[in-house]
This record gives C-alpha cells, structure tokens and sequence, in this order.
C-alpha cells in the first residue's frame, strides 16, 4: 500500500478519513480493482482513493486531421491505443472526472488492489471540514497541472521526458537510496503518450538520460532520481 | 470588455460580484494593467479577473540538459524567451499562483485595460457562497487542464495544434460568422510556447490548418474556427 504523497498525508486528518471511509463500506460505495481494469465514473460523483493507485487517462477525439496524418510516415507499427497519461491518484487523493463528450477521460487501476470509494458531492456537505480539505487537493492537484503544462510546452522532445519524470517522481517517489524512485511501473508508452512523444523515441532518450546520470532504472524496471531533492 | 465565459456568467449571482468588486475597490485592492504588464501575485492571495484577460506563463527551470542541448541543432534563431503559455483568464474568473521555486509561473495583462483585484482567502470566508463558486471554478479549471493534457500527448504537432486552438477558442471564443473566434491575439511564438513546438513550425502548420479549411484568420489577425459549435 503504497501512500507516498507527503503532503496530503499530513494535512488530512487521519480520524475525518476513517470515518468516511468507513461509511464509504457501510454503504456499499466501495470497490476493489486489478491492475489496468477501468474504473467506472460517472460526473457529479467524487472519487476517494483508498489505497493503490489510479491512472487518469485521456482518449483523444477522433480528429478531423485523420485523413492528413495518413499521409504522413508514422512510425506506428506497434498497437499504441491513443491514451495520454494524465496522472495519478494515489491513497488519500480525491478526483472527480466532468468532462463531456467529444471528450473522454477515463480512470484505470494503476497497481493490483486499488480500492476506490464514491461520494456524491452532497454526500460530503456533511463533513464541511473534508469538504474543504477535497477542494484543497483539487488546487494543489492544478497547480501540479500547470506545470505539467509548463514543461509540456518544452520544445525538445528530451526536456519534456525529464522535466516529466522530475515532477512525477516529485509528487509521487518514495526516497530509494539517495535518490527518489517512482514506485509505481510506467511503459515507454504511457511516456509517450503524456509528452507528445512515441513509445520508440522514449526509449532511445531514456537511454540518454541514464548515460548522463540523470535517472537509473532499477531491477524492476522502476525509474529512480538520483539527484533529486524533494523538499515539500 | 470581453467576457466571453458564458458558462461562468451565468453561474455567477451577479451581486456577489458587484459586492466583492465594490469591496476590491474600497480596500485598494484593485489595479490596472497595459498590454502584456506582470501583475504581480503572491501564493496566499486570490486573483479575480474583474475585466481584460490574464496570461498564465511558467518559465521552465533552468534544465540540467542545457548542455547537451548546446549540442544540438536548434533552429532558435529569433530571441525567444523559455516561456510556455498556460492559458488565459478573463472577466469573471479567479486565478492564484502558489508554486515555488525553482518552478516559477507568473501573470502577464495580455490586452490593455486589463483590471485585477485581490483578496486573502479568509477574506472571501465572509461569502461563503462566493467561495464555493471560486472552488468550482477551479475545479472547471482543472478539468479543462485534463483536456489540455490530452492534447498534448498526441504525437503529431499537427493534432497537439488543432487540438489546442479548439479548447481555447471552445472555451474563450465570441461567436463570429457561422463559428467563434478568439477575442484575444496570440502569437505564433506564445501557440508553439504551448504546444512544445517552434515559432516556425506554427506559422507552417496554421498555413496547412487553413489550406484544408480548418481554421481561419481574420483581417485583424484574430484565429476562428469556422466549423467549431460551442454546446455548454
């Protein structure tokens, strides 16, 4: 059970969430997932991670440029479905997913056993103070995006995967040896696929980022930081 | 005086506006801005957009790549700055900026006449109603990054530039001819600022969007979307 998020962790009362959680129970608003089995949401509904992890994903609309990209070499041989990793949710992080058609974004387990418990927003006006501490993380949680967004913008394809995977590992890392380590696996193509990137030209620069010291990789395939300092 | 958020105007109970505009005005916590002025912010404080429209913009960090960047062949000839554009804020909305270094987002009036008034948050506890719209608003914001993010993973600079020109004009556009336009002036440098791609690349990738009909600019160098249609 992974629950590396700091920062939530010491501003959530411990006692405000046990009892949501256990009504969460009480009242059959609470599921468990496997690796990679999408979790249902509805808009209107707020979401609590109980505990594992949950992958935001955005699904791109068909786009009326389809007809000109088939005209352009792609370098697309392997099945890439087109995902944009958008996040995680880990334990004790609230989400909620509003978004309308064209659009779709769609939530997925992260990790085997992910738990996930559902509210309605009225739901929570009985607990004002959690009702407040929900909307705290929605702020932290976009104040991380814009500098997503920052980073994002990047015009070379190596300074987005770093600047990615700095802030990744800074929210959600776990001290590994003198470094900081993602704890949860991500494909190249799940990389890819946040930086605007494909899954081939990933691999080739994360190679050249462990060259350079930059990132290691360890045994189980997890990225590691060595050179980050966190300092919440 | 563009406020073209329909979606916040009429969720907005227009006294509490003029209240909390009235009280901004009263307490000295109101100021105007030209043209592309830094409104200076300060994490703690709340922003409303009271007419005009803001400019978010992070500054990537100084990268430890710069090295290996000297290295390779960037087509950076013009003078441009480091700085990624994160989206607008008009009339209406509310914005704070609270990250810390070495992360760095700031506030740029992006037309003249742009007028800003602050608040602490406890301030806004004397309108718990107003709060609760801030909160949504934010949570709107959030959502809207999601989409954002979306897409941006998309591997082709093509789709990441028809893509984000939709969200913007969907969401900030007046309506004109038979689809909306965006009421403010971007660059092509501030567009690629955004996209990860370059100035040059913009101007080649606008001209193929309007070859194929796509986009449209007009006499005063405003983007339209002719075949866009807004469904709030």
């Amino acid at each position: 059970m992974e629950t590396s998020n700091l920062a939530l962790e010491t501003s959530r009362p411990f006692l405000t969430w046990q009892v949501i959680l256990k009504w969460g129970k009480d009242h059959y608003r609470e599921r468990n997932f496997n690796k990679d089995e999408r979790i249902p949401t509805r808009p209107g509904l707020l979401y609590l991670v109980e505990k594992g992890a949950v992958r935001i994903v955005g699904e791109t609309q068909e786009s009326p440029l389809n007809k000109y990209n088939k005209n352009t070499v792609i370098s697309n041989s392997e099945n890439e479905k087109d995902e944009a990793f958008l996040g995680f949710m880990v334990g004790g992080e609230p989400f909620e997913i509003v978004v309308k058609a064209p659009y779709n974004i769609q939530a997925y387990s992260h990790v085997d056993n992910t738990s996930v418990i559902w509210l309605y927003w009225q739901d929570i006006d009985n607990w004002p103070h959690f009702k407040g501490e929900v909307f705290e993380a929605f702020r932290r949680q976009h104040q991380r995006k814009l500098l997503w967004l920052s980073v994002l913008g990047q015009k070379h394809t190596i300074d987005r995967l770093f600047g990615f995977l700095t802030l990744l590992i800074e929210e959600y890392g776990a001290p590994y040896n003198h470094g900081y380590r993602l704890p949860y696996p991500l494909t190249h193509a799940q990389i890819g696929s946040a930086i605007g990137s494909t899954r081939v030209t990933v691999t080739r620069l994360m190679g050249k980022l462990r060259q350079m010291g930059l990132i290691s990789i360890e045994e189980d395939g997890l990225i590691c930081l060595p050179n980050l300092s966190v300092n919440n």
